[in-house]
C-alpha cells in the first residue's frame, strides 16, 4: 500500500531521474511512470518505477528507474500457453546495477534486504554499467539493485504479462495500492 | 558498393552521432556500426547506418543512424513461415524524421531522392520529433529521411531477418558490398 503522495513524489522523482539519463520522454509518458512496491509498503528497499513505452502482443519496452539502493524482488517469466515465457534483456543508461542470477554465490553481504535472505535466492552477482546489457531467458530467477546513485535501465521484451510473472517472496502482490488521501 | 573507406568513416561518424545523441554504446559496440548503400552506390542519398543492440530468435533493438537529408528505401517485412511478419516501431533519439506510411499525399516536393519518384509509392508524411515513436505492422510499406541534422532512432522490433525484407526498388541488394582497396 503506498499513499496518493507517495505514489507521486516517486514518478516524479522517477521522471527526472530518466531526463538526467538522456533519454528524451514527453509530459504525458512521464505521467505514466508506473510505482511498484510489490504490496511490502517499503517502496525505498524493495520496489521499481517503471515507464512503458511500447506494449503489444509481441514485444515490450520498458525503462525501469531503481533509487540509490533500491531491490527489485526476485522474480522469473512463466511459459504462458503456447509462449515458453518472458525474454528480457536489461541494458543499463545510468548509474550501475548488480544483477543476482542463478550461479556461485559471490554476493556481497548486506546487499539483500534487511530479513528478507529466504526470498532472494539467487547469489550469482554481475556488476552492470552503462551501456552494458544481460538476457534472461524465460523461467531464470533474476533480482536486481541499483548502486549508490540510482539506476536507469531498458527492458527490452517479449510480449510482457507482468501479473503472471512468478515472485520468491510470497507476501508480494504485483499491482500497486495506491491509499486515496 | 562502397570502398572500405567509404564505410570505416560512416561507421565512425555514425557512432560519433550515436554519443552524440546521448546513448551509450562500447567501443566494441561502436566497431559494429553497419554501413547500408542498399547496393545503389550513394551513400549519402540513399542509405542507413545500423548498429544491432540485440537481435534473437524472438525480438531485435537496433539503433538506425541517418546523416543530414538521408533517405532509409522503401521496404516492407513479409511473413516468414508462422511469423506473420517483423513489427517494428521507431522512437526517434535525436534530430527529426519525416516518416511516409500509406495515406493521403502530402509530401513536400523534393523529398523523394531525385529520379527515384516510382519507388518511393508511400507518400503520407508525418514528421517525428525526439521521444515521439511510429509503429509499423507487419508489411506496411514505409521510408524515412532524416532532416537538416541527421537523426538517431531506436528501432524495437520482433525477429529481425533484414535479408528477407521487401524493397519497392528492383535494384536494391540488401547486403552492402565492400570493395577492398
Amino acid at each position: 500500500m503506498l499513499t496518493k503522495a507517495d505514489f507521486t513524489a516517486a514518478q516524479k522523482r522517477a521522471a527526472v531521474m530518466i531526463r538526467e539519463s538522456g533519454i528524451c520522454i514527453s509530459d504525458e509518458e512521464s505521467q505514466k511512470v508506473d510505482v511498484a512496491d510489490f504490496g511490502l509498503g517499503r517502496l525505498e528497499v524493495e520496489g521499481a518505477q517503471i515507464l512503458t513505452l511500447l506494449a503489444t502482443d509481441r514485444i515490450a519496452v520498458k525503462i525501469i528507474i531503481l533509487f540509490p539502493r533500491q531491490t527489485l524482488p526476485e522474480h522469473w517469466h512463466p511459459p504462458v500457453g503456447d509462449d515458453p515465457g518472458k525474454e528480457e534483456t536489461i541494458r543499463v543508461v545510468s548509474g550501475d546495477v548488480r544483477v543476482y542470477i542463478p550461479g556461485e554465490d559471490n554476493l556481497k553481504e548486506g546487499f539483500i534486504p534487511a530479513g528478507q535472505e529466504e526470498v532472494y535466492t539467487m547469489r550469482n552477482e554481475l556488476i552492470l554499467k552503462p551501456g552494458q546489457q544481460i538476457m534472461f531467458p524465460p523461467g531464470m530467477k533474476h533480482w536486481f539493485r541499483a548502486g549508490e546513485e540510482g539506476a536507469v535501465m531498458y527492458s527490452f521484451s517479449t510480449v510482457a504479462r507482468d501479473i503472471l510473472d512468478g515472485f520468491t517472496d510470497p507476501d508480494i502482490k504485483r499491482v500497486t495500492e495506491i491509499q486515496e488521501a
